[in-house]
């Protein structure tokens, strides 16, 4: 019997971050910062990335070699677009130590399962998990050490996973300042859906639509964005190659999702052209009382 | 002749605002700051809106009679929702003293001239106006004076208008920290129904749609929110009766901008459905180039 490490003890002797972007070089600094782990090790796809996460001194070692890196770490976190998982689970697997652990910070959660599973061999460990935070912004430098503070971070083990590994990886999160939270991966990806990838993708259109227009309103529309737009344009800056893997891996429920708000937007077209005020006011006071909801939460 | 006013003399004598919201009270108290007039006044529909305004101490008198409170004033300004204004128009034209300044600020300009240009009396000058400004909060206590700093006001004057009163309405909104930019109203409204109202349409939507979820998923949608629906929670918090006079007054820009919008939507519906990741990926890229844009012109 090992017990329960004192509060000050790491958690994990050695993180192996794949990947090294805002969340994986957030994740870095808030272990550091809390003492979470003994060594923290990366990878990234290029050279640049390896050089700026050891000259930001997130890491001890760096390499674009993620099968190497993962060697003798007890704890692996994938921080790489959701569509790179497959391969990276593929080529890491045989290098994996006994009763490593290995967790995701990705947005979708059934993928996960899916594409990471079936390449690990018995006795390591995966717990799926998805920090519900981030900024616009990418890249090493990006990263904070508060991203995580306040915010929820969702685990998905399937039925079965080991205990001990989910609550490893719970702690870790609780103790960058999250408050951790077990779902079905499937209803993760519905719930999500819905708070996070519908808005994305509806801004992604929103500024899509409005480069299409002639250059001499698209220098307006920059020009007099405080109305609205450029709050789009904020969350339309985000990865673009991590957006793309989250929509093509959440392909069911995003679907679905933009089948109802486009059903949503056609009603209310249609209260616009016929001049209905009244359906436009009723659902106006109605998306009040959510907001509402999300400042008592603390989630402003 | 009655020479430049120096820097530091009023720009008017008494300016009357009918409607004392966040706008409203914002131009209230920057004028004052600003030393931009001599007397504020005001009206609001309730008696304590009226009381707060004055408790506020930021009008010297307050009314709900509208008609009473513009007498003698040299600038009256427009601050309530603009389906409000054919009526207040009819209803203060005949109290406007000879060569007073009527503007206004609300976010469509075609309406004004239609509504409120054939009640005004001859040698009384109307001088559209929109601050392109504001935030999810409503009423007197909203407002603070720094909310034009920085931002763009659109002026929409008709060909003819005296430009002595043009000149002297863009002076107040330059001396509250306003870039003043003069169009025409039809051309405003093709603008801002990209930047501002389909914006805003588009908010409404994606919180209606969540709203309408079972409860157990929406009390996730709160929790989970700072994936990206937060931020459209918080413009769907805006005025609901003053949204909804917007787009029923700015009805063939909005319908077409939706229309342009719903075409880019069912685009990436598609991608989605047929797994096109490089059709996500080039739009995801290009969207990034706006926000740089608005970065730069320090509207961000």
């Amino acid at each position: 019997m090992t017990g329960t490490p004192a509060p000050t003890a790491p958690l994990f002797e050695r993180m192996a971050l794949v990947g090294i972007g805002l969340i994986g070089s957030s994740l870095a600094r808030a272990a550091r910062r809390h003492g979470l782990v003994r060594e923290i090790v990366c990878s990234a796809r290029s050279q640049t990335t390896c050089d700026k996460a050891l000259e930001l001194g997130l890491v001890e070692r760096a390499s674009t070699d993620s099968a190497a890196i993962v060697e003798d770490a007890d704890l692996v976190v994938l921080c790489t677009p959701v569509g790179t998982y497959a391969d990276i689970a593929a080529a890491i697997a045989p290098r994996l130590r006994a009763g490593a652990v290995v967790t995701d910070v990705g947005s979708v959660k059934q993928a996960v399962l899916r594409d990471v599973g079936p390449h690990l061999p018995d006795g390591v460990h995966l717990v799926p998990g998805h920090p519900v935070a981030g900024t616009e912004h990418s890249g090493p430098e990006s990263g904070f050490a508060e991203l995580f503070e306040g915010r929820w971070c969702i685990l998905t083990p399937p039925a079965g996973t080991n205990a001990e590994a989910v609550r490893r990886v719970a702690e870790l999160w609780t103790r960058v300042g999250s408050n951790v939270e077990m779902m079905e991966a499937s209803h993760h990806d519905r719930v999500l859906a819905i708070t996070s990838h519908l808005p994305h993708l509806i801004a992604y259109t929103i500024v899509g639509t409005a480069t299409d227009l002639e250059a001499s309103t698209q220098s307006e529309v920059i020009k007099f964005s405080a109305g609205g737009f450029r709050d789009f344009t904020r969350i339309a800056a985000s990865d673009p190659e991590m957006w793309r893997d989250i929509f093509l891996n959440n392909r069911e429920a995003v679907l679905e999702i933009i089948q109802r708000f486009t059903e949503d937007l056609t009603m209310l077209q249609r209260a616009i052209r016929w001049g209905e005020g009244d359906v436009l006011e009723d659902l106006f006071t109605r998306t009040r009382a959510i907001r509402r909801g999300i400042i008592q939460a603390k989630q402003a």
